[in-house]
């Protein structure tokens, strides 16, 4: 731990010189001031990566929905609410830097309009009806504008499932163009949201299968150190 | 703070020998295992009345919704999710207490069904409906509950509005039952959603309006003072 806060701050170790982009966390989308639609994600695997991708040198922005109190230490945080933000923040940097990885779990839809005042419950009968349009695909986005480019980051993403999870990753990763994708049973034990373990499997473009287990903190050491310093 | 500490260990103070029911946080309405519709309350407001309550001397009970780490020192802490579980939870405690104060931000709507897997984006076209049904309105039902009962408890609600804030109130106070309501501008600057800071109307049953600001453990500990300890 020493060696690695060290090496941050002199900017030595395997990823020196290197920037990577995150995202972390959930997305709100708001129907009315008040209400929204999101999900459980805490930005927990999201943050452990960033703190890892920091000990191991690199320059680190985490693009991050709203969550409790996290440490912010050594990173440069973009917080962001919405999908759509959230979009914007990341197509802004993804060209300028060596790697994404797009850890949050964004909303896959949102309210088709924004209340501006509380919807008050006596104003409708006991059913409603909520329309929901689609959110834009951040990271299905984000590689679709550094495709053509010479220099383009490594793109990885995060497949969270909960049922056949190997082979939902596997057309995500070829889908939006990854070089891997990191697949995550939500639903089982030790795993997915608010935990502070994680059992993953990480697929990669060329191939590879490897399941990864342990601390958030120590699968995040994992990802990168396969992912990012030894590059399968 | 010594003297609130001691008294409550020994169960002295205002409200030693008081049971009080709190409600804090959201509730959180799934429509499948990984997305919800919820709104943005930490609990902050409901955990500083529970906790001023406790050393005021009573004995304090909160029906808790998700929110994050949280101090639960002598409080007991009945962990929920959905409304219907605030409902089922609140409904076998509130005939056995003095006192019962609703801050939770319960939602209104859950989804009317609740997909058993995650509901991949690509099974529908980029529009979407969600059909909403009223969740129970627990302090209403409790309300109805403990309405004929020789020794009924005084009922405090919370009403989080964004515009028409006292008129909403009222209207409140009324049809719910209540001795009191705590109306609160979540949009004003200091008051709200996640502040640690809060600015409040109490109105009483008996037509008592009185302003209060300040941090939510001082709002709260004035709420107490002017509704269980003075009783207007």
């Amino acid at each position: 731990a020493i060696v690695a806060a060290v090496a941050a701050r002199f900017g030595a170790g395997p990823l020196a010189g290197r920037k990577v982009l995150l995202t972390a966390g959930p997305t709100r989308e708001f129907l009315d001031p008040v209400r929204f639609i999101s999900n459980p994600s805490t930005g927990k695997m999201g943050l452990a990566l960033a703190q890892a991708a920091r000990s191991l040198g690199a320059e680190v922005t985490v693009v991050l929905g709203p969550v409790g109190a996290v440490v912010r230490d050594g990173l440069t945080v973009v917080d962001v609410v919405s999908a759509d933000d959230m979009a914007r923040e990341v197509l802004a940097r993804v060209e300028s830097v060596d790697a994404f990885i797009a850890t949050a779990a964004v909303s896959d839809w949102r309210p088709e309009t924004r209340a501006p005042q509380k919807v008050k419950k006596g104003s409708s009968p006991g059913q409603e009806s909520l329309r929901l349009v689609r959110t834009p695909d951040v990271l299905a986005e984000a590689s679709r504008k550094v495709a053509g480019n010479a220099k383009r980051p490594v793109l990885v993403g995060f497949a969270a499932e909960t049922e056949k999870v190997l082979e939902h990753a596997r057309e995500k990763l070829e889908r939006k163009g990854l070089d891997a994708i990191v697949a995550n049973d939500v639903t089982a034990p030790g795993a997915g949201f608010g935990t502070d373990t994680n059992r993953v499997t990480v697929l990669t473009r060329t191939g590879v299968q490897r399941e990864l287990n342990g601390s958030k903190n120590e699968v995040a050491r994992a990802i990168l150190e396969l992912l990012l310093v030894r590059r399968p």
